[in-house]
């Protein structure tokens, strides 16, 4: 995999592509069409292979089960020399599978899109991964526009005023405080199923969020 | 709002369409199409009745901030009588709105569409605002041709071989029993981040699941 620069500490970057809805929107904002790319290699999940075939994006692996690819892109893929990692396991799903595999080429940023809007049992299944692994590796998420990081102490950006916020406990998050929020948080505790933290707004060119306990999903856009 | 007949006990059921991505094919799932309907009234949260007026369908009542639906859409079911109930309430999000009202008209049975798929923050955000009120007023959710049901003991349904069966913990659920299922789970326990239970499907003509403690969200197709 490709080693890029960032913040002057050389880190190994990859893309992930989930078989979710995925949105072309995202593939810029990853960087995909930089170049050099930011992540030259690019993981497919299973049927995310069919979205990049469409899209003329060739992966460098595609890995999974192989029950949602069509048989025609796999076979289009193989005959481009692409590696094809077919994993039958019923206790990880293809994300898992992907996350491992990133994990054995000592990658340390992963780019995630296609995650989420298609099954909710998939969104589901993936946020638990997510959480799963989140302290084996560090992830930057893609939606829509949207970018998602898993937060367990503080997180700040540099953003336009008016940017949307959202502080996803998951499932809880203790002592949050946020500076630069129309609707602050002082020392409160997120949780769901009693409070959530979406849809707040930044008033200023900048934001933060800290937490004491727990873990938040802080999406931006 | 009707009163129908399920289970020889008379329940007020109604439906509530949430902004999220709407499927035509739950709007059948929840018999919107039986004469008489099951739910004869129908609750638009904001920009979903956008969706209702492109169909051809007339929600009983708008609810929400009325920062999403479009104008024209307003004003089009304005002059139909629809009731418009705008609440402006940054602490509660179109759904809590939704399911307050729906509770204030006694409804003990809500169908649900729409709630998830669009954006991660709004389809966490309503995962929510559902387990805050599970015990206040019983749903069904849809989608995509999946009903939902969120089980804090236990849940049975007879159903066709090779159904699929999703069972989420939300966020944890402890004691996990099941019959029916191809990959059954014997007082286990499944929380999110650690393990999940999603993707598995029945072998015979109905299937069942118990916890001990926690929550689950069954998904089936």
């Amino acid at each position: 995999m490709s080693t890029v620069k960032s913040k002057n500490v050389n880190l190994k970057e990859c893309l992930i592509i989930c078989n979710g809805r995925i949105y072309k929107k995202d593939l810029k904002l990853t960087g995909m069409y930089l170049k050099p790319r930011r992540a030259t290699k690019i993981i497919a999940c299973d049927g995310a292979s069919d979205f990049l075939k469409t899209a003329g994006i060739t992966p460098d692996v595609i890995i999974g089960d192989m029950d949602s690819a069509k048989p025609s892109t796999l076979n289009y893929f193989s005959k481009k020399k692409v590696l094809i990692r077919q994993i039958k396991d019923q206790n990880k799903n293809d994300l898992e599978k992907a996350f491992l595999y990133a994990i054995s080429k000592n990658i340390q940023i992963v780019h995630l899109i296609g995650l989420t809007g298609k099954r909710l049992d998939h969104t589901l299944n993936n946020i638990s991964i997510l959480l799963k692994f989140h302290n084996k590796i560090k992830f930057i998420l893609y939606e829509d526009g949207f970018t998602g990081y898993l937060v367990t102490k503080q997180y700040s950006s540099v953003c336009k005023p008016g940017t949307i916020v959202s502080l996803i406990p998951l499932p809880e998050a203790n002592g949050v405080k946020t500076t630069g929020l129309k609707y602050p948080l002082r020392n409160e505790k997120l949780a769901l199923g009693k409070r959530e933290g979406a849809l707040n707004v930044t008033t200023g060119n900048s934001f933060s969020v800290t937490l004491r306990k727990g873990m938040l999903l802080v999406l931006l856009k």
